[in-house]
Formats: C-alpha cells, structure tokens, sequence
C-alpha cells in the first residue's frame, strides 16, 4: 500500500512540472497502463449495447452510450450531430446449397451488405468459378442465368494484411455489377480472410442503378475450396441460394462528438476517431469498438492528468461508416459550416492490436514535422511513421487541407474476425487495445500543443 | 491452377538468379507464408508428443520427434548429443487452503519447479505477505513457523512484459531461501502474469545446499488478491499447503542437432534454436514449441529454396532449459571440444508472437555490422536491432566468443500463458508463428554468407 500512495504521490506531484512532450508521453502511457480503461469500456459496449449496425435499435443505444461516456470522461462538451443513415436488414434466412450429380451439399454462405433478397424459394442456377473481373467478361453469354462464383484468396505472402485484402475486396463490392453485366443472376463471393474455417465475412457491396441488381452472399474459405474442388470434379453444379434481405428509407440518427475546449485556439481542430456502428454478426469489438473506445480514453487520459491542450482535441464516434459513410460525409459538410479549421484528424479503424505506428496523408513538411514525434511515440512501440493513411470517415477532410492519419496496429489477425461472428471481445487484449489509446493521445497532445 | 503454375515457375527460375541478400530475403518470405510449416509441426508437436518436462517420458518422446523433423526438413546430418537431465515429478497433490475465522477458503496453486513435497497434511502456519526480501529480512523472529507470502505484482507501466517479469520473478527463484532463512516453514507466491485470474503458473524455484528447503507454491492472481484482501481484515489467517512434488536421481537424455553443412567452411557455425523441453502444465506451445519449430523451419526454407549456405547452419534443440539448463551448458562444452568456431548464436524463446526485432550481446563492431542488416529484415517487421539479448541456452557460449542473439516477438501476451495451462496451440497464430522462422532464417543466411 505504501508503494502504492507513493507512486500516486508521484504521479500527482510530477503533473506541476510535466512540461515537455516527453514527460507528458510518460505521463499518459503510465496512466493509461495501470488504468487499462479502455478495455472496461469495450467490455461494457459490448455488454450493453452489442451489434450497432445503421438503422438498427443497437445504433440508436450505442449514440446514447457514446454520450454518457463521452460525459463521464470529461469532455468539456458532448453533443450529437444529426445524419441521415440507411437501414438494411439482413433478415433471417441466408443459405446456400449446392447441388452436383444429385447429391445437395450446404455451402455456409452470409448476405452480403446491401444485397436484395431472393424471391422466397431462392434463384438456382448453374455455377461458374472466376477469379477477377476480365475472366467475368470473358463468359459473355455462357453468364446468362448462372451463378457467379468469385473464389480469388488473400495473397498470402503479403505481409500487410490490410494489402492482401486490398488485393481481393473488389469481388466483394463490385462482383454482383460485373455479373449482373454478363447476365448472372447471383454472386457467391469467397470471404475476405486468410483463415481457413467455416465462417463466412460480411460486407459492404455495391449495385449500379443502371444495371440489374442480383442478390450477392459471402461463402467461408473451406466452402469456397469445397465448392471449388466440386466443380473442378463435375462440370455442372448448380448451387440455390436464398436470402431474405431488405432495404428500408433512411433513417435519422447521429455522430456523437465531444471535446477538450482548447485553451488559447479552440477553433483549431485536432480529432481523434472511429465510427461507432458495426456490422450486425459478431458484436465488431476490434471493427471499430476498438476505434470509440481509443478515442473516448484520448479525453479520459488526457482530462485525467489535467492536462489543457492549446487547441481543441475533439473525440468523433462516427455514424455509419460500414454500408454508406454518411457519418464521415455528413461531418465534413458540418466542419466546412462551422468557421473552424481542422488541423489533423486521426482514425482508429484498423482493430484493437498492438499499434506499430501512425500512416499520413499530407505534404511533405507536414509529414516530416510528424515524422520528428517517432522518437517520442517509439516509449509505446508506435514510431513507425508511414506515408499515406487515413481511415474512411477522416477521408471527406481531405478538401479542407486537414492532415489525415490511421493508427496501424499489427495486422495479422485482423481479418480473421473482421465483419464475422468471431469478431468478439475475447479477441481483444487489454494492454494491446490500451497501447492504442495511449499512442494516440501522445500524438494528439503534442499536436494540439505544436499545431501543424 | 495456372496462375499458382505461374508462381511457382517464377520461383524456381528466380533462384538461379537469386544472388543478393534481398533477394534470397524475399523468397524467404514468401515461401515461408506460402506454406506456414512451422504451425504444421507445431500442431504436430502438440498431438503427437504433448508436454515435454525434463526426465519425463513426453521429452523422449520429444527427442525424436525432433530428429525425424529435422530429418524431414532436409538437414544434412542430424545427430542426437547425450547430456543428463534433472527428473522432478510433480505429482497428484497441489493443494492450499486458507483458513480465517473458522472459514476456509481454497486456494489455486500449483507446486513450483524443484520443490519439495510436503508431508502428508500439508504444512500450516499463519501467513505473512511480503513484496520483497528486505520485508523478508524485517520479520526476523515472527517468520518463524510462518508462511511468507509474496505479493509483488507485476509493474505494469512496464512497456516490455519481459521486463516487468524480471522486475517480480526473483520472488519465485529465491523467495524459498530467503524465507526459509528467517525460519518459515512454506512459501506462497503470487503468479507471475499481468493477467488477472484463477490459472497458477509454474517456473523454476531454488533452494541453497546450506539452507533449509521449505516447499513453494505458486498462487493465481485473483486468489493472491483474495488472500491478500482477508489479510488485510483479519490479522490471523492461517494456510495449509499440500504439495506431492519429487525429485528424482537424474536421468540420461539428449540434446537434438540438425544442420546444413557449410560449402566452404564448415566448421564456422551459426545457430539457430530453442529448447525441446517445457514445463508439465499446458503444451509449452509459446514456450518453447515455437523456438524449435521456428529452427526446424529455417533449415527446410533453406534446403527448400537450395541454397548453400557457405558456413554451417546448424538447428540446436537444447534439452533442459526449463529446470537446470543442463542442455545450453553441455552444448557449450560440446562446442568447446570439436575445433569448430561457434561463430553467431540465434535463440528463439519468447513465445511464437509476431518478431519485431533482435536482441544482440556483441562487441560493438558486430553490433554494428548485424544492425546493418535491419533494412534487410524490415521486409518482414524484424528490423529493431538493439544492444543486449541472447538466451539462456546459447548463453554458455559467451566465454567461446559466439555473438549472441535472441529473436524479439511482441511480449504483451507471453506472460498470460507462460509456464501455465494456457500456454496451448489455440494461443499461437500461424502467421505471426512463421514470421519469426522467416526472420531467423533471413538473419541466420546473410550471417552464413559474410561471417561476423
């Protein structure tokens, strides 16, 4: 016990001489490890809220969670900013089944994000494997009346996974419309991981309103590469998918925001962010309750220590950035009304991992003057300072000269979970979710202080 | 199919022309996340032999998993170096109660590596909770007929989890002596782990030859706070600890050997390796399944891709780390006796978590010179060289000049499973486990190439 009022003692005392960046950075990274906060705040998001997709019950608790914690970390401002979001439901029946020399065989499929659904007994049509869109094209007519089936993996000797997902996330989004040209009339996609199980990843995917929609679902890895092996083995499989997914009218919400008032520059915005709906399967505890809690423990940490920042350093719990960025899109339009200048903006929407460093978008001065707090970021292992980064919803910043940055945390298991049931809690590590927080307070502190 | 013909072609012609250090790098690489093989033996090592404790039937069989592995992956010559090895048993019994106002409360323990039994009841005494040897030493007179109880937890503003265990474990190694010198008659100590919960983990415990031998315990870190919080209420808490530990006369067994026999000089020696043995609670898959497979797996990408190496690359599976070290000492004896130069020594044995770097004990001229390799090994996130690390197999050859390296992995999760029944293959992830082999292989072939 005695260690322990000491230490406190300590702690206190040195807040009066805590001047220089990197007393602050010790401070907080201090704190922020023998508090592990942000951790008991995902828990509780995840216990009381839950799944928090767009125009679900579940979005409208997570607005008001998001204030009350906004609150209770001392902001000295919370409020909601109106948006207009869509409301897709997934509905209960997805399923698919394949069908080959009279044997059916049930392929573990999910609705992807934004699909119609099917008429009540499913489409049914023969199947045909591709692996990009030129061999899509090449079918021309043989398409007609066929089921697309998207079944390129992950390169897996990429080793950014982020990458390996970027090399193979356009069959998700825009594989129904490249179908849907060559007359298919359904899109089976293999899901976006480099894990081999039987859990299939949701998704956003997109239609073209001059093209007819088809309904479009996500297959897991082992069924993509058992259908796969079924069609290499026989030449005519059919497979039957059913879904029973529904678009209704947008619906009215909002983002919730809260700030530390800057002490001399209050117009000048240094935000911190991630969006705080999620898919609707699993309860998305890294996509993105990683990303709400990083930035309401940004306000607790630095509230905390007492510290006043020169400029504001504003928390934005986004709306909807999974199936529409009308959270991002909509604050942009605000920032731009509001006579304020946003300096920087840096999203967290990469997962609750240990955090190897900050990517920039910005000129090169502005980089280099980032560049130079590596060496105070490298006391929490997050020096890597990349060019290029941001996240989706910072992205609309972009027309207003804001400096854009995207904490990247280590990357191997992301995907794993991403968009899927797995995506849960026991997933996250309290000290590697904390680290976050931490690195992302530092940067944002010494930003409000120096400007950029 | 013709696009992985395609791969694999560019493949094998790109190794005729494969000459610089970054390009025998990236094939490395991406045959390494091609085929994640060191989670396939790891896997392999798990179901088919288990845990690995010294004198234990699990390490013999271990033994020669080891050389068919070795084998298997394609070394040159593998061969089996005879060294004794302790045998303690830990028996059925591992109980503790405490007992407070006439209530008893059970404790969760587990007996520490090395210690002796108690007798058939147990020991009972009133308990005594220390945080470090100076309060030990204080007690003087009350210690007597007492069990201490050592309460220090980790620091966990320690960034490095490595750190933080070295800042508490000297509780666990000497906290028997140091009791039993103020006459106590049995020792509680709290686990080493920044987890919170109800899982014991074990470790090495020592006693001193002149010193009487009390029996040690570990406790969980939840019943170290209940423990500690009935402390706290009430002055008289009384524990009884129930322990079947046995030590046994040692036992013959080998040390594992597999290597690629140099082209030009042979008997110039890098090694890479880890330990075969591992505690008797869990799998020992962190510790240290991942070290030796992360050795099996440099020498099958080398042989896999052909390349020669000009000096010997030579995979070491020492046995008996965990509780005598006798391995890492009879190979250093070994080494000292066959005219060979021991010239670099690569250990992995922090877990099979994803490698940022390694730690280098040199002088600074090859310090220098292995720093040199970093933007070599950034290809694969391993490129934080810094001064001081090794381990404790290849820690013998200090005296013969060796450069002693040991593979950095992220520590944040290492110490949740460490020496415990967490420490399973569910913990392990098959790309951050294949990073480190990539990175050993990497270091352990430029090293083979120009010396040090």
């Amino acid at each position: 016990m005695k260690t322990i009022i000491l230490c406190l003692t300590f702690l206190f005392s040195s807040l009066v001489f805590a001047q220089t960046h990197s007393e602050v950075a010790e401070l907080l990274k201090n704190k922020g490890l023998q508090d592990l906060q942000a951790y008991e705040l995902l828990k509780d998001l995840i216990s009381s809220v839950g799944t928090r997709l767009s125009g679900s019950e579940g979005y409208e608790k997570a607005v008001q969670w998001g204030k009350k914690q906004l609150e209770l970390a001392g902001a000295d401002s919370v409020w909601l900013e109106p948006v207009m979001i869509p409301k897709w439901v997934r509905g209960p029946v997805e399923k698919a089944e394949a069908c080959v020399s009279g044997k059916t065989v049930e392929l573990t499929i999910c609705a992807l994000g934004g699909t119609i659904g099917t008429p009540k007994g499913g489409v049914t049509g023969l199947v045909i494997e591709v692996h990009n869109f030129d061999e899509v094209k090449a079918l021309g007519e043989k398409a007609k009346g066929k089921i697309i089936f998207y079944n390129r993996p992950f390169d897996r000797t990429k080793v950014n996974t982020g990458e390996a997902y970027g090399g193979a996330v356009n069959q998700r989004a825009n594989g129904a419309i490249e179908a849907a040209k060559v007359g298919a009339i359904g899109v089976l996609v293999r899901t976006m991981t480099n894990a081999l199980d039987d859990e299939p990843h949701t998704g956003m995917m997109r239609y073209n309103d001059t093209i007819m929609k088809i309904p479009a679902a996500a297959v897991s890895t082992i069924d993509a590469n058992a259908l796969s092996a079924m069609i290499a083995q026989e030449k005519n499989v059919s497979v039957t998918i059913q879904l029973s997914a529904k678009t209704f009218p947008d619906v009215p919400s909002f983002t919730v925001i809260g700030q530390i008032t800057g002490s001399e520059k209050p117009n000048e915005i240094i935000l911190v962010g991630g969006h705080l709906d999620s898919w609707d399967k699993g309860t998305g505890a890294h996509d993105d309750g990683s990303g709400v809690v990083h930035s309401i423990e940004v306000i607790r940490l630095i509230k905390f220590l007492k510290l006043k920042p020169t400029r504001t350093i504003r928390a934005v719990l986004f709306a909807n950035e999974e199936n529409g960025s009308r959270g991002g899109r909509a604050y942009a339009a605000f920032a731009k009304n509001t006579g304020e200048k946003h300096l920087a903006a840096i999203e967290s929407d990469a997962g609750g991992f240990l955090p190897r460093g900050f990517g920039v978008s910005t000129d090169s001065i502005r980089f280099d003057k980032i560049r130079s707090y590596s060496s105070l970021l490298e006391i929490v292992g997050t020096e890597k300072i990349k060019k290029g980064g941001g996240g989706e919803d910072i992205g609309y910043l972009e027309s207003l000269g804001t400096v854009m940055i995207g904490l990247n945390p280590e990357s191997q298991r992301y995907f794993d979970f991403h968009h899927s049931n797995h995506d849960t809690i026991d997933k996250v590590h309290p000290r590697e979710l904390e680290f976050g927080a931490i690195a992302m307070s530092i940067l944002s502190w010494v930003l409000s202080q120096d400007g950029i």
